[in-house]
């Protein structure tokens, strides 16, 4: 019991696998632990065995160097496991439940919880509302990228699967639930994606075709997914969309002659504020694509942000940048009366209902994103890989649980 | 171009193929007609050369004689066609245009239309809120099971298909639009379904089949319809959803079998007040399925009732039925925190992003419902075998467009 | 510490003061608690010191007799209080806090509540979803109109005033959070009302002020309030509602009267079924109430039904009445294309809005429901009066906090 | 019949009142129109005499010179009148009517009119989406700053007053429906105002105590009004608003001291790309007002943004504002996961329901905003006055008819 093998970074460009402390109902201090939060009890937190747990893009900001992570900081939001232990204030989460972890972590007692906005809770974060694993400047909680992790407020934040059995047979899927997968959703939903819509989404890694998936699902009638790495564009014709190749040039004229017309219903962005500008070899221009999209969208419409955009970005390309201002053409936008919605997404408040799509086969996520297990002490590999644009979602998988997957 | 072939109610159980005016540009008086209506100019109006008019099971209302239309009322509110004739005020439609019609007739220019409540337009039915084309108490606007037929507001009614050569591919899909497809996503729609959703459909007929294609396109994870048909059940199948025979007694035990749990998130009455009992054999209970809906739907939940009710039912099988009384559980709704949402479908709401949907092969809803295309001649035919029960729903194709479809 | 005085339901018509025990953290076997529930360990509880505890009108049916109350139940479910003790899973409401308690018990962990739906929470009521307080048939839960009462879920459920001093002086105002002004606003919500809307409300009782209070403060322009009370009708009238006055005939031509126009935009029904018909010395009809609404809701309308529907009734007029079944002629709503919205309040979506609304001077709900502050020993005098049609809102006063106000 | 004074842009800083033709049922050409409109033919139009016709703030910025508008233009976009002919096509507004013009010129039969979306007609503006009267660039529709005016599509376009001799004793009021009211109102609405709320509203021009007169109204609890013009600020106060004072410095220390938060729930910019910094003296800087709302609205918050956003700013501060170019924190937006809603607001969307209000008196809309009624002949100095900062809202009275008002 008193092991726990884990994913730490340790400075830029190197991540490593660490042996750090079993968890126990309490928050101690460590990498990155807020010291408001240091010595936190958690009655009400479960400690999981990790089935599933994923490299996220937002990780490779840390990675890159591009925060102020500290060395040793155990990385990684997206989990899935096996509830092995609760703590005395847990009532309806069971030992044994197999369970999808949300990436924000929300204690469903403030304003914020009470109103579904998971993702700005008001008491897991000392230093803003918002929290998740393993993540600098969000509270201190230790990361999933571990063979066990504590899941604080665990009646309320874990999301159980309704059968074992069942689940394992598509594991692979619902290990998306923690992030991606509703962090796509919530992108094609705030940029107004319904039955009939016409979609335009700004990258192909796996939170963009997460979103062009939701939006498949949501009945969207063409999903336009644009990139510069082919075999991402690949992945996006696998399922079903029509792709943009950015190294050939801006998005509109492809979109015309894939539409018919220059423009579509819905944007949604899930690159951020680590943007090329276009064509082969552009260099970072962090505006480009909300710029684009204002273009792009026709009057009337919505863009879906859930591609992050900072405060702050040290490594920025200029000035501006490095404060996180970027140099926006929104009376373009204006003229249009668009609509812009920014922001984690809520997880709670889309998993459940993404879940019964996945358990009754109405959609394949896992397949969608290309997601593929690796073990534990290949994260490395994984993390650098996936940094060098391959195109897949790589999960960890510390335990075992998915070698039958 | 002064003949016009027309499908007439003649008198119960009977409907004929008779020959009317060619329409004009004003709405004469005739069999049905509103008074206050006869003599109204529509300059505004376009006319149809028809491509495919639906059988409704609406019209079977009046032609079993359960209501007070006269004989030789034109019947048909289900109209696809082909532009001949535009009124001077017509800016926008052209001769040429391949189009769908609301069932709906609205005016554009009332309250409830600038609200997109064009199921109760203000001023086209002197009698009430709300009008149809060939149908009793609506005004008297001329059906359209006839060879041409006369489309007021044509600006603001028509629904043009955007390339006439791609339409006509898919144009027994398109001819869904003009009715059975929006109504039954209307219920789908009110009825809450969204992504994951788990999904009752009361009714295998046209529209509930349409309820349940609408159901599957907007994410549900699970959709069940019911009725005691056999066939049409087996149409329910073909694309995807469980069903219930009612034949074998209530739903509640069914639904459980098919879920493992006995209720579902989202019920849809595709029936009305022509509702039977359960088992073999039973009789007419006017208020079944919304009892049933109340019954199997869970707390929370919502039932979308495109199903018509009615004011009056003269061929009601008891005095509460004749005066549309029913009598309702609404006790079981209110302990589960329910909304119900009636009336006629608002079709323009839903036409277009449908049409998107079917032309870039999302959807394939004249497969779903077995859509049959059959002479105008054959129309009697069509209303005796709907009657009966096939599991088809019969397209009239009074001039030839769609003997290659 | 070791009394609590409290008010007990004793047998039809009679309400007594009778002495139970303090609580504890932990729900003991007593009068109407479910087998289920007895012994429920509740340390994520807090005790509250009585600082308000309103009679409602739903305690009423069980007073009558109308239900399957057992003696010595302990009553109230409207309360608001200051923590005296919390339970050791406590973590962000504290002793001293003066907090207002949502009617319904929830959970804060349960699908439903994560949904916002706590009326209808899944894991605080053995027989069914929703629990409340002091009231047959929903778990058990000891009543508020006590001393001292236990909350369970205290983090999720109690509504913390910002500053004490303030919110005394607002106290009686405040005391309507709990229960009857979000069920008015909930029922004025549910009725679509917004700014400009013409409001009906059916019943004067104090859930029928709080409805029309709520529809001013959503900016209707006319709220119409109907009843057969001449004080309560002098109640509305008092804070610039429009009234019907139901003794003198059926609503319709009153309306027209007033508005010019025999309809309104949005009907409440604030009297559920223990309606009466229309003109003086009407019996009791129980599908008045709703029937009437359909009549005068224009089309295009909504109907909120905040007042209560029950599965079934022992003390019904007729056999229909017994098992809840309702005569309703739901022809005509669906003719106007209407919506119906029932069940419980969530009285936590709207009870902190409606404070910033109180403590910044925007609505005075004490005022017009008349609240009227009397001492806990003057409760049975409270219940006499009220179910006599008395015009006023009886608060009972426990432990002398409202003596100055 | 033949003459028709009216107000036009003579040069930079420049109105003068010059005779132009009286109008006809067509769009001839003239300084503005663009090339695609001339000849257009309105016989679904109506001729106005003018009642009220208000100074707008965005004809300040083609008053100030800094757009590419023409010598004689014909200037005015919010138009109250009589109307006094219609055209053939018009069949529900007569001769004699009394209404309101949104400023939004739509066509009501294209799919943004359909779906409400009324501020972006694609029928009325060979340009783009969207139009409006006497506007540059916006396709040449003559200005209602005149004693006639010509309406396009006015069955669909006109609010009437339901009663003539009611509407004339608030017709300063009404005459706030063509524009400012509404789109205050869209500003709230769109900023999530809601019961309850507090809110900032940056700039206290009309835009702006519309938009606080529209929060009140929406039930908010608290609403700050910010500017550095102490008239205006004084206009804000003497209807309940709190303010903030920009000569001061910024506004959060300010709503702390306010509310004992920095924060609010709902931030609207009524001020858009002329907005100035802060402190006294403060020189332009277009992305201050955005910026400052990022800062200042609470996580999860909304802003809505119906100041005014260009695609290009020839009298710009700096190369970047010339091109429409902002600099904009959108990180800190992102983290607080804030949404944004811009453009015109589409008035038909909600003049009718605030008609009501005024009518029903439950908001006195011309009071705020200091309403005040001049002579045609004094435009010019209702311009200039307005320029410089007058808290009053200018109403042209070009046929006497506000003279008893």
């Amino acid at each position: 019991m008193g092991g726990n093998k884990a994913v730490a970074y340790k400075g830029p460009g190197v991540v490593e696998v660490i042996d750090i402390d079993y968890p126990t109902f309490e928050l101690k201090d460590g990498p990155g632990v807020n010291p408001a939060n240091v010595g936190r009890k958690v009655p009400h937190g479960a400690i999981l065995k990790t089935v599933a747990t994923n490299i996220c893009g937002s990780d490779q900001h840390m990675v890159r160097g591009r925060t102020t992570a500290p060395a040793d900081l155990v990385l990684g939001h997206e989990i899935t496991g096996e509830v092995v232990e609760v703590g005395p204030g847990v009532e309806f989460i069971a030992v044994g439940d197999l369970v999808s972890v949300p990436f924000n972590i929300s204690c469903g007692r403030c304003r914020n919880c009470k109103e579904r906005k998971t993702g700005i809770c008001l008491n897991v974060n000392p230093d803003r509302p918002g929290s998740a694993y393993g993540y600098v400047d969000m509270g201190g909680w230790v990361g999933g990228q571990a063979e066990y992790v504590l899941v604080p407020y665990a009646d309320w934040n874990l999301l159980k699967f309704p059968d074992k059995d069942q689940a394992m047979e598509k594991i692979l899927d619902l290990a998306m639930l923690s992030d991606i997968f509703p962090t796509g959703f919530h992108g094609a939903v705030t940029a107004g994606v319904g039955v009939g819509s016409t979609v335009y989404v700004a990258g192909a890694g796996p939170v963009g075709l997460a979103a062009a998936t939701s939006a498949l699902l949501l009945g969207a009638s063409a999903v336009i997914v644009a990139d510069m790495n082919a075999d991402r564009l690949a992945q996006a014709k696998s399922f079903g969309c029509e792709t943009v190749d950015l190294t050939k040039g801006g998005p509109v004229e492809q979109i015309e002659q894939i539409l018919g017309v220059p423009e579509v219903d819905c944007g949604i962005d899930a690159v951020g504020f680590e943007a090329k500008g276009h064509g082969e070899g552009a260099s970072e221009a962090p505006a480009t694509v909300l710029n684009d999209l204002m273009d792009l969208t026709a009057a009337g419409g919505a863009l879906g942000i859930p591609g992050l955009y900072v405060t702050g970005d040290p490594g920025g390309i200029d000035e501006a940048a490095k404060k996180g201002a970027l140099s926006l053409s929104l009376g373009t936008g204006w003229a249009k009366s668009l609509s812009f919605t920014t922001g984690q997404c809520p997880v709670m408040k889309y998993n459940r209902e993404l879940m019964m799509a996945i358990l009754h086969d109405r959609v394949h996520i896992a397949g969608n994103v290309n997601a593929t297990a690796i073990t534990l002490a290949d994260a490395p590999r994984g993390y650098a890989e996936f940094d060098k644009g391959a195109a897949q979602k790589y999960v960890l998988n510390p335990n075992g649980y998915l070698d039958a997957a």
